[in-house]
């Protein structure tokens, strides 16, 4: 039987019996949403946090003038919400919609803190997880600085590998911060 | 009698009695340091998580042209350090040094482990400030994939009351990712 993903990531990092894991999974509800169906809406509560168990996702920011910035993309295995909404109860200010068919376990803030006092491991989860998304996002803003548009393909490329085949280049190159052209020159260099 | 600056900071988030903090304050280290003192040299391992007392210290990267890139500032009450490296006992890719004489208040990953597995309340005050960083760097994302340079400068001043006064504006440039003549034109506009 093939084990869990949510159960593997979790055992990267702390280990779980069975009874614990049965505990921890009674925490979330299973949430399925159709390929272009936005979950959460600027302006909107985001009640969830969601571990994309198939599918994918990605949270984006609409500006003034219609354009869309991709701030993340959310595959199999990944979490994915407004941060800053979700965490701090307040209204979104970004939309998190589906690029494909998803399934997902989703948490609400109430439930992830009782999980995470009454079974202390799985705080060690979260904050191990949240340590390494910190240090992924310093990554991406180095990328940044050094206005080096090839380390950030790459950086992508290792954050989400098989994303390429998955998504229009006009959304790699939004979530680059790049044009369509400068996308197309780094995806031959990398061919 | 003042309030002690850390005491303050995790109060904003779990209480603490006399004792519990007098415990807390036992896994850190008193360390100063000079101005222009390089704290940790790339290539080295992060053996500290700095909590600034007083004074000014930065993170920041040199490109292999030499160009320096600028991650993060730590003023008083802010945490600084090479995450990556900390966390993942892996050498430092990046540099932190100080620029004005700094008193910090330093944390081994081993201290930072015993005190949260020990006061359980430390684990979720160090869950909460890595969440709010998490949060604070995904603005920071969403201002470069926007191009807006002053959205960038106003979270800068938002995240940094009290910088600019402090440091060269080369620095400023270098932390927004602008020429120093946009910055000039940035912070016309706001005096």
């Amino acid at each position: 039987m093939n084990e869990h993903p949510l159960r593997k990531q979790i055992e990267e990092i702390v280990k779980l019996n069975d009874t614990e894991f049965d505990f921890v999974l009674e925490h979330f509800q299973k949430k399925s949403f159709k390929k272009h169906q936005i979950v959460l809406h600027e302006g909107d509560y985001a009640h969830f946090e969601f571990f994309v168990v198939k599918g994918l996702m990605r949270v984006s920011r609409l500006d003034f003038d219609g354009k869309e910035h991709i701030l993340q993309f959310g595959m199999e295995n990944w979490w994915i919400t407004d941060a800053e909404a979700f965490h701090h109860k307040t209204k979104s200010t970004l939309i998190v919609d589906c690029l494909e068919d998803t399934e997902t376990l989703s948490l609400t803030l109430e439930n992830k803190e009782k999980l995470s006092s009454e079974l202390p491991k799985m705080r060690d989860f979260f904050l191990k997880k949240t340590t390494n998304g910190y240090i992924a996002l310093q990554k991406r803003i180095l990328c940044f600085l050094s206005s080096n548009a090839n380390d950030r393909y790459h950086n992508l490329i290792t954050l989400y590998p098989g994303l390429i085949q998955r998504v229009p280049k006009a959304m790699i190159a939004s979530y680059l911060g790049v044009t369509r052209e400068t996308l197309s020159r780094l995806s031959k260099t990398e061919a």
